[in-house]
């Protein structure tokens, strides 16, 4: 069994509701909680890069996710990511030609706020990043997109190809 | 965008709290909506074959289940199913020697009781079911197993390699 | 049994996560469901009066709410409000002088977003305006307080008495 | 503010699924993590005098529930228990004339199984607790029933008056 790179960079995927202020707010990540909810066998390595919405991240965090993936001892690699620029990063990581099969995975409705697809997803990224040949993927509602054929469908917050 | 079947027969998936009696039983499943909570954009079919604890399945269950799966108009299937005798049934699809990717998943802790692994491992089913090649799989704790090299490991309820 | 008035107003309470544009808004409420889910037997009428963030409310809005006290056919009434102004509405229900137990309640973190106080201070709020007397109460960790001596701690989210 | 006494004898409140042998069992309690998410700012001292299913409470374990409460330094008691033999464990209570104000309170579906009654019936059992005279009661469904005017009905698992 190949050890798996998770990076987490934020996204809805780790908000959670701050109710002293009542907004959503960054903590923690719930990444290494739910792989163990998964009762997750795999050997990962997790390590959190940044906690920030994707809507907030500009070249110098993209460039930082793509080093990341870069030098990372591990050919199998998952990115936690913000839905709304995910695309955009997966774009980046790709001008790198870096030779690992790289996952971003997200969530549409926070982990911890019930209802999430998030911990589905998550699944999916595991199981994508342990199977898909070396290359930059989307990995959202069930389906793994390659990175140059997909967008987020803003009105439907659904992922889709482009052709 | 392959279709893939999905059939449903039961297990601790599926298993909810009875408040008139106390027990765990099975009213109907929860796949439908585990999907849509996932947002999932897959093309899905999904079929109830039984709903039961795979502890009490038989021969002829399992001979159900197998011809469910050959018959099936899908390359690509997923089946819910109880641990403890998921390897069982696994090794008597694989005996009848079918041409498709077969992928049995299901849970320890059942999907309504909260803090489950089963949303988890519907994800990554999925998407093994889309990328492995022909034959009959265990899909667990984030990974996949080949039928014939596969064991629940009673004391843990985790699944491994038996060597 | 003598029959309860509930007037939902909205308020972290009713929040929910929008997943399209990433903020929490109202949709429906869920208090009809919250005492499906307590099973309660209770003889209850629920009357929507408007669903907003109870730092959004003038004093149109509170006349509104102390007219739908004070016309309600019940002695026995609950108020879901948010917590930031609920008790400045307290004292704007107190100073009609209405001879009905009006008890009113909320949440810090909204009942769909998981881990939620909320379902506990409807329990309580269902129990406080069965047994105490007439008067203007505001209900909320596991407390009753009466209107005039009661304040929210803004650092904590505790409400405390005054004196 | 009174203090308020906890007894916790187990029951249904506090099952858990047991992902091993697939069945509902005790673990530790629930109540003080249930507090704690009420965000109560109540006194309250929590004691486990059991944790067991309330169909194999024997005379000897009614007698010990029994004398906790006689011999408690506070006024203001709830006992959680399982519903099945609440009712009779209310009247052997009852029958040691405690001067105190005592609720059994329980629920249908276990805290830790979603969808839960339980968290709402333990905000009307603090409420109840805290303005009800001396006295045994029941809190469930959102109602308190005195001890000698109470059934559970077995097959809609309510509880109601006997007249």
């Amino acid at each position: 069994m190949e050890k798996i790179g998770v990076f987490v960079t934020g996204g809805t995927f780790d908000k959670d509701y701050n109710l002293i202020n009542g907004t959503l707010d960054f903590k923690q990540t719930h990444v290494p909680e739910m792989f163990k909810r998964g009762r997750s066998t795999l050997d990962i390595d997790i390590q959190v890069l940044m906690m920030m919405d994707s809507l907030e991240m500009d070249a110098e965090h993209r460039q930082y996710i793509t080093d990341s993936c870069a030098n990372s001892i591990y050919n199998y690699l998952i990115v936690t990511h913000g839905t709304d620029t995910m695309v955009h990063t997966a774009e980046v990581i790709a001008a790198a030609k870096i030779d690992k099969t790289i996952v971003l995975t997200g969530a549409m409705r926070p982990y911890k706020l019930g209802s999430s697809d998030g911990f589905f997803n998550l699944g999916s990224a595991v199981a994508f990043a342990q199977t898909l040949p070396s290359g930059v993927y989307i990995v959202m509602n069930g389906r793994y997109f390659h990175w140059e054929n997909v967008r987020k469908n803003k009105a439907s917050g659904i992922f889709e190809e482009m052709i």
